[in-house]
């Protein structure tokens, strides 16, 4: 009777240990039991979906070429779809119910670029296992700094990697400014890009040098990320013309970013120890930022980018612009790097021609082609690439 | 037509710019033009979702009470609901299509707790505009720190917040080590609980003093929040009791996370300058870490928690080690607080009963009911009402 009653008061305490875990296990029950993504040991991946009411239920992601939403099958109450083998890579996906997109319910790894929120996928394989995941290594710190931005006329918010051991040390290292693109944020280098764990797992394999890389905002008319953003979030249509074509992210991130950086970090303050790459938009941050600073940088990375060729006018303001500052390049510029993702990146062209004018001027520059578009799996690359070659 | 022609160009370059954004503008142009949630000056929320096939959609939230799920009303191909006039604070929601959680997919901002992953909304007000939100004020700096755990046997993740000037002053500071409940992780109080806010606007208006807060995982399982982590996810089926009963993570708060910070921070070093505060599961482990060590914290708070009523052994091991510390404990402990969500709180009871014992040894503590029940937005006023009462 005793023992009856004891195993009863365990009974209840389970259950009181389950309210106490804020999850609500009598819900859903059958949507929690699903499993998604599945990843087999060949690399194809099971997506499934407790939706015992829908029609539809299709699935859509960055390992789709083309990246069009595929049906999945409904088997008595869940959709389900098996793809693959794919390439170790992580990788972004969402399901479409009877035209809703929405996430994976049952995976908690969730990544954001900009507005876009997606449910997020790691492939095993040698370039996760040694680039992409969290190893058993040191890791760098990470951390959003809040900073005064004259030039925007607002704080803004940044996000700092400081290498493994920058606090046990009084050494001064090398700083990488990483930019994201259009409709992105501070977060987007390390929430879709990984930048952190990169360097981690390359500083751990003697393969980078130990740096710090700086992340700033590039969307002018915000301070900082959607759960931090002091003002009410405006809503992106997808155009952010003033971002990319004012000029004043470049201002800022000469007058406001990084002297703050050497103010308040132990950095090297010359050209041979400050780096600049930038993707997309952040390409066009990075080409702007060096044409008008070129004594500034030593090692440059322009990702999936170029001038406008609809813009006749950006291209001859650029030639003039690299004629006149060809002979300081020349001087300060040891690494310069330009990338695309292939002829498939939406940027190719653009970039293409871009290089035209830097041929013109004399500018020597490495090229660089990744299969897989204008894509997260392409950057990662062209920064596990970029890094080691630097400082 | 020079000018036609220029303005055809325009449009190309508009539509390229789209296109680099990240953004597809063509996709679900009718789903991304519903404004949801749209927050009237009254403080009545409109919910909106674009679903023209759904039969039903719901949504749920903790601003209803009970939080159960509240059918939306179909116009057209969208649904729709009004609810309030809600009082100022932060809530989360979710939407329910036929079945299927979802979020609100134009809502950027999305917060999570553990395998939670909710829409986030602010309703302006007083406590919004003051407390919660990003203020034009300094902002501390939060930071992702890797440290080692001999005691849990991995490296772990914990997030440090870092008042401002911290970086550009000499002197040491007080530290408040703030924990997590059940199946939550390291980004809890700040994803949910906006804990570095607080602490940001506190300071900023003179009611606290500047401290660093240390807010580490507490689910000994794991080494860090969902994206961050090294190991593949185990499931969460809501039960931990090993990280709530080993006594592992209280073990390694002590051994592993106070010194590491004491090491590596400029922190004062004595019982004056340490707090500790956690709820529910956090409670529990502030509660057996003051006991277990007396005489390390002056200023305590333990938030919606209390021994299980069930575990008469709780009480007893409790009691006797109460009537062994109490000396130790009226001499060191300057402020001992209790809080909790009111009678809706599901800890309550255990709460109220284990206060018993702390009277029936003479130790005295201040008591506090906050309407709200076992919710953030009962803990994100207890931290607003404890942090001002510290250092």
């Amino acid at each position: 009777m005793l023992k009856q009653k004891s195993s009863h008061c365990w009974v209840l305490l389970l259950l009181v240990s389950f309210c106490f875990s804020g999850v609500n296990v009598f819900a859903q029950p059958r949507a929690n039991a699903v499993k998604s993504p599945e990843i087999n040991p060949d690399g194809t991946v099971i997506f499934r979906l407790y939706a015992p009411k829908a029609q539809s239920v299709k699935v859509t992601g960055d390992f789709l070429n083309p990246m069009k939403p595929v049906d999945m099958a409904k088997k008595d109450t869940i959709f389900e779809i098996k793809v693959g083998p794919l390439t170790s890579d992580t990788y972004v996906y969402t399901f479409n119910v009877d035209g809703v997109k929405m996430l994976d319910p049952v995976n908690p790894n969730v990544v954001r670029d900009g507005n876009n929120i997606e449910s997020r996928l790691m492939v095993p394989g040698e370039w996760v296992d040694k680039t992409l995941s969290t190893r058993d290594v040191p890791h760098g710190n990470l951390t959003a700094v809040w900073y005064d931005s004259p030039v925007l006329g607002m704080k803004r918010r940044m996000m700092i990697y400081t290498p493994p051991g920058y606090d046990m040390t009084k050494e001064s290292y090398p700083v990488l400014y990483l930019l994201h693109g259009g409709g992105g944020d501070e977060e987007a280098w390390t929430s879709r890009g990984r930048a952190n764990y990169i360097l981690d797992n390359l500083i751990a394999d003697g393969k980078a040098k130990p740096m710090i890389v700086v992340m700033p905002n590039g969307s002018i008319g915000q301070d900082a990320a959607p759960n931090e953003r002091a003002k009410a979030l405006k809503p992106m249509v997808g155009l952010d013309m003033n971002s990319m074509n004012s000029g004043q992210f470049e201002k800022s991130l000469t007058s406001d970013i990084i002297p703050f950086v050497e103010k308040n970090y132990r950095v090297i303050t010359d050209a041979n120890h400050r780096a600049l790459a930038g993707l997309s938009m952040g390409g066009l941050h990075v080409t702007n930022t060096f044409m008008a600073n070129p004594e500034m940088f030593a090692y440059i990375n322009v990702m999936s980018s170029g001038w406008f060729i609809q813009n006749k006018d950006m291209y001859e303001k650029g030639d003039k612009r690299l004629a006149e500052v060809a002979p300081v390049l020349k001087k300060t510029v040891k690494y310069l790097r330009f990338t695309q993702g292939g002829p498939e990146d939406i940027a190719y062209k653009n970039g293409m021609e871009m290089l035209k004018v830097f041929d013109k001027n004399g500018i020597k520059y490495e090229f660089s082609e990744t299969p897989g578009g204008h894509s997260w799996n392409v950057w990662r690359k062209d920064l596990f690439n970029f890094a080691p070659k630097i400082f």
